[in-house]
């Protein structure tokens, strides 16, 4: 990305091990985040040219002589953030902000090979060589759906409860599939665009609610019984998106965010009084994917329906495109 | 109170029952609470002249007709929220943001007499007449103790683990306490006072810290390896104590919040990278009235001890100033 707006696809040099613990994976595909968008409005600075991407799935191209739990030809999935794994934080999974962790996205994983820094820590492995028809989905593991994973998660969703979702990018719906499997009993889905609303009951939503704001809070609190939803997941990361949320939720809720926050300022006051549970970050994907790939193996979930757009890598500007103009919700790169 | 800094003691009417599901309390003591400060200060506005105390122990004078679980002669402790116990809200736990919701404190507990609404979902009886130097510990769970105990549960206090106090109030005294009886392994107060450190270490403290801000949360990190608590309690309600307390916090570490929060707004973006859990609000007492009312019985525990001025009633104004003016941590007022 040279500037907002400006991706262009460009040769650079093949990355190589650069301390015994990387790995380099030969990508069998990458692709866009909604937080690719960001820099690409211009809301986050662009501060000179950067490799894009930080969603990844491939094979093993060469480990690092201390790397232990994979090889090469392994199939792999790895988080967005490379963590050691064996630090006080990863133990308690909260990998994400693991004390030795690196942003893989800084080497850029919309590309043809990339460097996973801490590969022990990082990766997982599929049980063998994927059916190509399963890689979609498994590429979604490594951020969109580890981040919905995390959403419900965080939103201590449970058998039984209501949830109400915030956001129907990718994230927000896959955190609509993690509420079903976490075996919520409704879950509402805040969204006002079709195909997203569509794909939403396919993941599990019970309701859809098309108003935001205050009027999608007085809708959430009129369908629970003037209590609000037990679990909120956010997944957007703005002021309104946050309040929503908070305010959808009954007091002793739990709200799950997820989207990364960008100029947002939590009134203490409200907060004190609206006494809701709070966990968000980035999701600590790593915690979720050896279960999340064994439900993808099993077919027991498709999060790689939330692709709707499929385009050869040398085409990434089209698919930044299509998602700023809200025609595609998630676009997948093929190297 | 009838403006900042002029509390007066005054003949008024006393309260009667108003619905058949009040109790009138005869008060075998009260006492000025920490956020009784706020408007004695001027940072919250005295619109009118107000009755002032909500914390309050004695024996049901009067119960209405709908009262079951309490009747005249009974010594009851109850908390500052009056709730029905039945909603949906305090059924899970957080009466304190019961559907039906009443501050007690609005009819002035620093009184004689009490009207207490919703008695049935409100009180908790002692097992008979208790010992009158139980009294002090019993009219502490009323609040300071409840409070405190809230914030340990909400920071997720827990056998083995390292938690820090911001704040050396009464609140986040017993605070210290409740994390003690919560099994936690290792218990920071942070306190510059010297009388304040004596009873944080009575109550369990291991150790003190002097610094605050952001020297606090350095010294803090230093003791835990560089990672921070796993629970802070918060319990001041300023900014500054905010930050300390999410700062001073693991990353997948849990803060308590039980300071009433004044003109604190959290950024988004820190909080959102600092990925901890935030719970707080007003404490609902309630839940835990049974169980603090047993250890004060069994004599397991003293929060009384918090109570290191007692004055009639009628000099309740040199109560407050002496809290004003830090030379009392809490003062008790005998009717």
């Amino acid at each position: 990305m040279h500037g907002p707006g400006d991706v262009r696809v460009e040769q650079r040099d093949d990355p190589e091990i650069t301390v015994p613990t990387d790995a380099v994976i030969r990508l069998a595909a990458t692709c866009v985040c909604g937080s690719d968008l960001w820099p690409y409005r211009g809301i986050e600075p662009v501060r000179r040219p950067s490799p894009m991407g930080h969603e990844y799935a491939g094979i093993v191209e060469e480990a690092g002589r201390e790397v232990r739990s994979v090889k090469p030809g392994d199939f792999v999935i790895g988080s967005f953030m490379a963590s050691d794994g064996t630090c006080e934080i990863c133990l308690a999974g909260y990998q994400s902000r693991c004390a030795n962790v690196e942003p893989v996205g800084a080497n850029g994983a919309q590309a043809e090979y990339l460097r996973v820094p801490l590969a022990d820590g990082t990766l997982a492995a599929t049980r063998g060589q994927p059916d190509p028809a399963l890689i979609p989905s498994l590429l979604a593991a490594s951020d969109v759906l580890g981040t919905g994973w995390f959403g419900a998660f965080a939103a201590d969703v449970r058998p039984g409860k209501t949830v109400a979702v915030v956001g129907d990018g990718a994230v927000g719906l896959l955190a609509v599939l993690a509420a079903r499997e976490l075996g919520a009993e409704r879950i509402i889905a805040m969204s006002r665009h079709q195909a997203r609303q569509k794909l939403a009951r396919e993941f599990g939503a019970t309701d859809i609610v098309t108003e935001r704001g205050d009027d999608g809070v007085a809708r959430v609190k009129e369908m629970t019984g003037g209590y609000g939803a037990h679990s909120v997941i956010e997944a957007v990361g703005t002021q309104e998106s946050m309040m929503q949320a908070i305010r959808s939720t009954r007091p002793g809720g739990h709200v799950g965010y997820v989207g990364v926050a960008h100029g947002v300022e939590l009134p203490g006051q409200e907060l004190f009084f609206a006494e809701v549970h709070l966990l968000g970050g980035p999701a600590p994907v790593r915690r979720f994917l050896p279960d999340l790939i064994s439900r993808i193996e099993d077919r027991s979930i498709d999060p790689g329906k939330v692709f709707d757009l499929a385009l050869p890598l040398d085409q990434a500007a089209d698919g930044y495109r299509a998602m700023d103009e809200r025609r595609a919700i998630k676009t997948l790169l093929q190297p």
